[in-house]
């Protein structure tokens, strides 16, 4: 399957129609749909064609979100959850139409329990707004995707990024949620108690479901203290092999690292260009600890030795907090940074993850498809979980582009799955990777569909994605 | 709902002949439905009545499990997965009757891949035989329910034990499985990856789900490395308050604690009686570190000084291996303690956890209770996590105890509930607690029923239990 081949929905003009004028009555103001705005709630971070609702809602509650999915439910229109349309895959298009539900205006801190490391927020607050909140409390959410997206959205996807090495994915970071069903129903899947065997797993069924199993109206999520100390650096190595092979042996030693990011050639060189950094452009990698202020030495000094070890250094490292700020920017900036490489070229970010055994093979082979087919396309991963990012520049006007970009990721996609890895980490399957998961899971997904049937007879919850 | 108003399960007695000839003919010895054997797979562990099953299958692989669940499907017969029989909430139970299927033969570690720190194995592996395996490996697995339990029993009901709180619980350590599902189908829940964004959750969903959606026939595990040095030691405190608010300071310093057990008065004297331990009859914390050689010191004065602050103390820990070996094994004889405060009793062990900023005062009305109502009741919890568990020694035959006994057990079960948090940290419902999971979740029930009868419509895994 090519990744442009998303699944078709068919339209339900009349159920539209009446939907549309309900939801116009109901809201008001908060009901919108000119054509901008309709837009900019379809899909808008990759080539995958915009496919734009009918109009987007602004509720204000769970309650105001159980009105707006009974609408839906009644007259068979599909209702698309969207936190801040920062997904990689067309998780947030509109296929077949109907409704996007806009949660940012449900963007409250409902409660911090510091005692608990946990608080409880609304769908529609971002991590950085929550972190922001947090300042004063020593906590922190520790979960960062890159961009400033929705904690709704974050736990919908399954995301993590670069601390997900040391302080796990959404997957352990939310405790329970609560969540509209399709028929309406708000269902909490569970408390506050930070371990629970009482039934079976709502909170993991619905945090990477992604929209098409209920719509999440709030999240008790963990808390960490912030570090008191945090050190971190870069270090250079001759190969990506030899930094792949630093890691294992980081991770092995029981090394608490926090973030551990690959930084491959090409990517270096489109970072230099951006951020002015004075490393070598070979593969780097960036590393932060976190832990008490000798803890962190600690830490940093085995690194070093271990990266030593494989060929890498040398390791400069420092505790200075704006010396790391300026790395982790460079880091953070790295999406922008490639634009230098291709000016007016647009990116598209494709995301697997293997075994870390197989990570430096797996990546190779990428970096010699790369070659082969003539893609510029730098490497990032975050490479503790065995996880990577290929940004392809690419000319979305081109079909021939389009074409071998789509050739490139099915091919990187089925070599992560033979390496008993899976076509995606962090990113989820949305439109663009629907024809890889029965590839990667066979016969379980027939177990996922058989839920989906059960939750959503009517197929109303974001239809099109994942299967 | 008392405890001991367990779910009854129509027997299809037709069926159930049918089955037990087929099975006998294919498997031939192993297949035992002796009265003896029958009866060692029905519920063990508490004082509900032991419901044998009406027979006993010893399957050697996933295709035999594929097999046994076939013949039971078409006929229409309960299979009851088995691991090692250490379940606590009568999960083995036949209250239909039906075939156990028994995983012992099930044994093999399939693979151990330690640059991945992950590992294959078989349902029927103990915790205690996978680490055998791994010893010169360097490696090992760290959930530690007490028991030498079976890591498909212990992946089935959620386990966990004294190491989560820095460990995680199956939850977070089973990477992937397969298993048979009800209609004799083997799926695999996803692959070897750290994490994976790949459509629904459906390990998460089998992990805890009791064997009332599939049988385990597999699952891949995390492991992690032996750490290069340990310390640990035990605390007194002059109460429940003071040692639990030392804990909460402790975690939210963000000392990486591996293992903080809380030890309360009674408690205290049933191991001093039993393990001679030289500390004060009053609440201790038993600690342990893990680490560098110069953190595990660090992380350990930390502690001492934290302790302090809140009147405990003194603080002995050492890294002699022999000497916490010695206070871990009297923390895992706690259970065989408990019977010389009351000679000839039957212990009833029964788990709840909450956030941590309510502990004490749960602990502390649950040991109001206990008082009130007479009862002999030590209390041991894995405090990092709110966990904790009340022993009721008890005399089984004594209907009066038993029903002084449920009443208790429920209103530990609500107050817990009622504090935000669950009536099962780690045990599972099982029968026992078949009456207060729609009071913890709510609407959220019909979720896992309406999961439950999709891919179970027949009923055939497990009746009887969670619902």
């Amino acid at each position: 399957m090519a990744l442009s081949d998303v699944r078709s929905v068919p339209r339900n003009e009349q159920g539209i129609a009446l939907v549309t004028g309900i939801l116009k009555q109901r809201f008001g103001d908060r009901f919108q749909n000119g054509q901008a705005i309709r837009e900019q709630h379809g899909h808008t971070t990759t080539y995958i064609p915009n496919q734009a609702p009918d109009g987007v809602v602004f509720p204000d509650s769970a309650q105001e979100v159980q009105e707006v999915v009974r609408a839906c439910a009644e007259h068979r229109v599909p209702v698309i959850a969207f936190g801040t349309g920062t997904s990689l895959e067309g998780h947030v298009n509109a296929p077949g139409g109907g409704i996007s539900l806009d949660t940012s205006r449900m963007n409250r801190v409902l409660a911090v329990h510091a005692d608990d490391l946990d608080c409880i927020v609304e769908p529609g607050v971002t991590r950085q707004a929550l972190n922001d909140y947090l300042r004063d409390t020593g906590l922190f959410f520790p979960i960062d995707p890159g961009a400033n997206a929705s904690l709704g959205g974050m736990a919908a996807t399954r995301a993590s990024g670069t601390n997900a090495v040391r302080y796990g994915t959404m997957r352990e970071n939310v405790l329970a949620l609560t969540a509209v069903l399709a028929d309406g129903t708000l269902i909490r899947t569970g408390r506050r108690a930070k371990k629970s065997s009482a039934g079976y797993d709502l909170t993991r069924l619905m945090v990477g479901s992604e929209g098409t199993l209920g719509i999440i109206t709030s999240l008790t999520l963990k808390l960490y203290g912030i570090p008191q100390a945090i050190s971190g650096g870069v270090c250079p190595f001759p190969s990506v092999e030899t930094a792949c092979n630093a890691v294992i042996a980081t991770i092995q030693s029981g090394v608490p690292v926090a973030r551990i990011e690959l930084v491959n050639q090409l990517q270096m060189r489109a970072m230099k260009n951006y951020s002015k950094l004075e490393y070598p452009e070979t593969p780097c990698l960036f590393v932060e600890f976190h832990g008490s202020d000798s803890g962190v030495s600690e830490q940093a000094e085995t690194f070093g030795e271990i990266a030593a070890e494989f060929g890498g250094g040398p390791f400069q490292w420092t505790k200075v907090a704006e010396e790391r700020a300026r790395l982790w920017k460079a880091r953070h900036d790295s999406y922008w940074s490639n634009f230098t490489l291709r000016p007016g070229a647009k990116g598209l970010s494709t995301d697997v993850c293997v075994p870390i055994s197989r990570l430096a093979e797996c990546i190779k082979e990428t970096e010699a498809d790369i070659a082969e087919m003539g893609l510029i396309a730098p490497i990032v991963g975050h490479v503790g979980d065995g996880n990577f990012h290929v940004m392809v520049l690419m000319d979305p006007n081109d079909p021939a582009e389009i074409a071998l970009t789509e050739k490139f990721v099915a091919r990187l996609n089925r070599r992560a799955i033979a390496m008993d890895g899976t076509c995606t980490g962090e990113h989820g399957i949305g439109q663009g990777k629907v024809g890889f998961l029965e590839y990667e899971i066979g016969a379980g997904v027939e177990v996922m569909r058989a839920i989906k049937a059960t939750l959503d007879p009517h197929g109303i919850l974001n239809p099109g994605k994942i299967f």
